[in-house]
């Protein structure tokens, strides 16, 4: 039981790591980059409050326990840009290594649970999985939209490139997927995004 | 439909702010405060992983619900620091406030059941709100003891007054409560708290 408190703290300690993980998407609130780990509260909040707009039921906890570790393998493996197509060759790889060592940390059951639950979400099979994708879809698009498009015009983004990215939206929900759809025409119309 | 999607995501646009809400304790990995947002997420990920310490079971998606929006007040109300004795005379009155308007913004229904989990975690007498908030007082002692004493020396905090803080972990967990009381001995030890 001592030993196994002590690992607990040990990731838990680790996992702090996030707060210093920067992504490419601004705060809405204000002139930083957002890091991962308030991303993922941010996810978790949108799980809580959107659930019912999922087009399947989703089992919430899981979809929240899900998210709270989809970012972890990023403390090692960074934070790839979605629109990176070299990183995102090797992205699965490098996230595993570090899966493995992160959740590693834990008492085993413990480990093999988390890593269960980011291997479902990485492969979007289940209901959840596909929910808990979409919201992380989502959710730098709103950004976006309401930071004058602060990411699409630092790297040239174009409106087909953010339907594309964000098209699996709809395999689980279709009210979200026309809400983001909404989003893109608005940021289109608003010039900061452009057209393709 | 249309109404209650974009009433939520006000809701979500508006709760932005929390990651703009600093703590008084610095984060473990880096030098710089903690904001509200991923101090929220690091309390869930603490429930997730320890919850099998509660003295009782308990419903871990409450825990984490009531996690999740714990702070939320904080966007209007400010961090009011634990020690501060002052600041905490009129804090549930300025919180409450807070609480109203951006509960409020939310679809009726939702408004209503995020303005009674945070009350019951307020209250503090259920099983879940007492796990909830025993988290809530663990986490920055870690984060504390991990970081130099940051907070204490700061603002010449001594161990009877963190013991004293604290001693309401014992209501959720005699287990975490035996090592908060654990890190509070090592921390005088290393000089980093001082004796009372």
């Amino acid at each position: 039981m001592e030993d196994m408190l002590s690992k607990q703290m040990e990731f838990l300690i680790e996992i702090d790591k996030l707060k210093q993980v920067e992504r490419r998407t601004k705060i809405m609130s204000g002139d930083r980059l957002e890091n991962d780990a308030e991303h993922t509260w941010h996810l978790a909040m949108m799980a809580l409050i959107l659930q019912g707009h999922a087009n399947a039921d989703v089992d919430l906890l899981k979809v929240i326990r899900m998210l709270l570790v989809h970012d972890l393998v990023e403390i090692d493996a960074g934070d790839t840009f979605a629109y990176d197509t070299k990183g995102n060759v090797d992205k699965h790889e490098r996230e595993l290594s570090a899966a493995k060592r992160i959740f590693g940390l834990l008492p085993e059951e413990q480990a093999a649970e988390l890593m269960e639950l980011w291997l479902e979400f990485e492969h979007k099979e289940s209901q959840e999985a596909k929910f808990a994708s979409a919201l992380d879809r989502l959710q730098p698009l709103i950004h976006n939209h309401n930071n004058n498009g602060d990411t699409w015009q630092k790297y040239g983004i174009s409106s087909s490139q953010v339907l594309n990215r964000n098209r699996e939206i709809a395999d689980a929900s279709d009210k979200l997927w026309d809400y983001a759809q909404q989003l893109v025409r608005k940021s289109v119309d608003q010039g900061i995004l452009k057209e393709s």
